[in-house]
């Protein structure tokens, strides 16, 4: 059987609630460790499970900001140094990258809170995290005010790019399902993947 | 071992490559077919990897569309009527939602292309997916222009959702795996999912 809900009825929902059912209905979500650094050399690590691909030629990148959030830290670093990490999350690694999420004070590093590794590497000012299999390190461009509900858009372009050789093909695809990347649903609920295929350009 | 590519080597990619690489870095995606009809009733079925949670109160979903692809028919139809539908895709209709993406002219439907079915109802003006077990009726809000790379954000607020009944939660959460909904990489790269675990809301 089908349920159906109407505006009106999704409204209606107590507020957990209804967070908990649209953040579950846009599909499986883009989930990564996000890294910074403030001037002050204090480290900063965030979860975010709202990165999508706006284009290749150059290589950008955004995800969605809340303003009340947690993410405010990250939010405040990039602003700072114009820097940021985009880590991918493995199955090894999911419990303490959702562990990030837990409201930290500023001066407490959820690198330290969660024992992730910063990694520092070719004098790229925010720090990756030394435990992720795939590792962008990228260059504030833009931030898009979205007024319909005082959310931001932060865009970046990829500076580095680190993963494991095995995983990418003669095409330029990478494999992140070989590297063991997961993806998420909702709010809270983690994934691992299997290949179905790959298809074919499609053409009339 | 692992490969590291500076921006500058990415840039001097051949395109179709780099297109490949940048498209699957960005982790996994939120795939959907997106249903739309023009003012003289002509439908119109596309899929999409970038749709994003935007936020909950009101429930909000925004994607990315490039100007100068197929996605032009979905864009023109959105603005023409102010209505569209969000529709997961599954297992057994992935071939049909990624063969969308071909080029067919304005008057050849994707529905009749593929053989995905057209279902309207609720008096809602743009098709459903029949097929598709998760369904969400949306309402036009806002373009936003990304002007560093010429792309745009639509912005819709969802009216309607049509789901499981079993797929629901005590809480909210929607078990999408459970509806068979699935996740994408890169431009072609189809995949199924396997629960890792759900987990509390996260505390210092």
């Amino acid at each position: 059987m089908n349920t159906t809900l109407s505006n009106a009825q999704i409204m209606d929902m107590e507020h957990r609630k209804r967070a908990q059912l649209i953040n579950s209905i846009s599909g499986f979500r883009s989930v990564a460790l996000i890294g910074t650094i403030d001037t002050q050399g204090q480290t900063n690590l965030a979860i975010f499970s709202s990165i999508v691909h706006l284009g290749s030629n150059p290589p950008l990148l955004g995800f969605i900001m809340r303003p009340d959030s947690v993410e405010r830290h990250t939010l405040s670093n990039i602003m700072e140094t114009g820097h940021y990490t985009i880590n991918h999350i493995h199955q090894k690694m999911y419990e303490q990258a959702h562990q990030t999420s837990a409201r930290y004070p500023k001066t407490m590093s959820e690198f330290d809170a969660t024992q992730l590794t910063p990694l520092f590497k070719e004098g790229f000012m925010a720090p990756f995290v030394a435990e992720s299999y795939i590792q962008l390190g990228m260059e504030f461009k833009e931030r898009i005010e979205i007024s319909i509900n005082q959310t931001s858009m932060i865009i970046g372009e990829i500076k580095w790019i680190h993963f494991p050789d095995h995983c990418l093909s003669e095409d330029g695809f990478l494999d992140i399902e070989k590297a063991g990347s997961i993806t998420s649903t909702g709010q809270d609920s983690y994934h691992t993947t299997q290949l179905l295929q790959r298809l074919e350009y499609a053409k009339p």
